[in-house]
């Protein structure tokens, strides 16, 4: 629970390196320990064919807002499950995600999503759990 | 439970206009009532900052199995939740999607979903529940 | 969304008549619209044989809390799913669970449960989804 | 996964001395590696305010076969978290949970359960997974 603090800019670094996050046109808009808020412009390719936000799109945000607060500690969480509840549909404008940690032990921690619109109408809450590695992040030191 | 049976070439064919299911490279292999067989290969573009495919990834891929086996009755059917346990990593190489209806009743249903790798392992695992609309799926109809 | 306010003393009343809900030893100390607030004593036969509480009377608690919240609008909600992630240990004092409503349409509706302990340690956290019948509760009313 | 073969009639024994089990009147009836097999009799005071059984009541058959499962390697294994769908409700007869192991490592496993009824038809099911400790259960030895 004593984990050193981790250089944000360094962090922020990091997860632009996540190809399927570019290929879903994520940005990430805020890291804190424990704590993660990115965002998703809802692109027409990321629609199903009702023409609204794919499921795969709307859990995409959630899961980059999950991975992002659980790895802001420094190292590396893998995500060992997850539930998402889709409270309603959404097909223009942005969605944001935002990840709170609940619980955080050595091995385990647990986070909820909350996936909102511009608006602020909740559009789906997530639900999950990482195996904490002891593994540090590889991440970029400045000069390097 | 009495629904009429639907053309799978019609059903494959409304598929192919989700686009999102493009963007991320998923082909359905197979439709049957209450069933669904579908593939992604892993293309770098799905990879996390790990170099293994990103959690969104591997959710979208198991999310449109279970689409497609919800709506392959011939009704709208929209996701409510889904729990999604991952069991192991994966980064090459070719995933397949197969959901299973385990219960259908006039409003909801629920399906289970298995994520295996080419060798056969065990990716993921999900579960789902979706409501089931009273609206007939658009499908194109030959000639029209 | 624009059910009549239900009394909430007639509420009370139907809550006592859960049986498994009085064996298990649950308190319903709180039922607003959307809202409740359940409570358990551990008492030892809710143990398991490692000599702390039973994963089952935990979400007893949670499922409780979560009942009396989504049939708080005065008609009947059957749980659909509920995922649950445990987090501590508790084996002596009171827990309490508190249910919140996320979202309700009008098939619908999603809560989020919190269980604590008396020191105010998060020991589990719930999401659950209810669909909700054209049934009103069967209420005593005053005087019959 | 190379954990010794466990001597089932021990482990009967251990899950014998869960309180809240016996509580609710739970029978274990088959415990193989990785595998468990449960059954619950529908009596009166496991039902809810609708005369029908409890979802906690459910819960606990199910977990119970999770916990059962998860611990027949013979070490400590703790629920992380569980993802049930309720498919049915159920008043009379007995239940029977049936848990089957989808993936074990090291710290990790992941089951899932199906319950069922007399006549077959499926009433709820559920994905879990737990943690497992470097602990070994403490099982009577004959004799001792």
């Amino acid at each position: 629970m004593n984990d050193a603090p981790v250089d944000s800019v360094a962090l922020h670094r990091y997860f632009q390196r996540d190809r399927f996050a570019r290929l879903v046109g994520l940005e990430v808009l805020e890291i804190a320990p424990g704590y993660a808020r990115v965002r998703m412009p809802l692109r027409e390719d990321l629609h199903n064919g009702l023409g609204i936000a794919h499921g795969g799109a709307i859990f995409t945000l959630a899961d980059m807002a999950f991975a992002v607060a659980s790895n802001s500690h420094g190292t590396v969480a893998v995500g060992v499950n997850t539930s998402m509840s889709f409270l309603a549909a959404a097909s223009t404008g942005t969605l944001t995600a935002e990840a709170v940690e609940v619980s955080r032990g050595r091995k385990l921690a647990t986070y909820t999503v909350r996936i909102t619109d511009e608006a602020g109408a909740v559009i789906a809450i997530m639900q999950g759990t990482v195996y904490r590695k002891d593994q540090p992040l590889e991440l970029d030191t400045p000069g390097s």
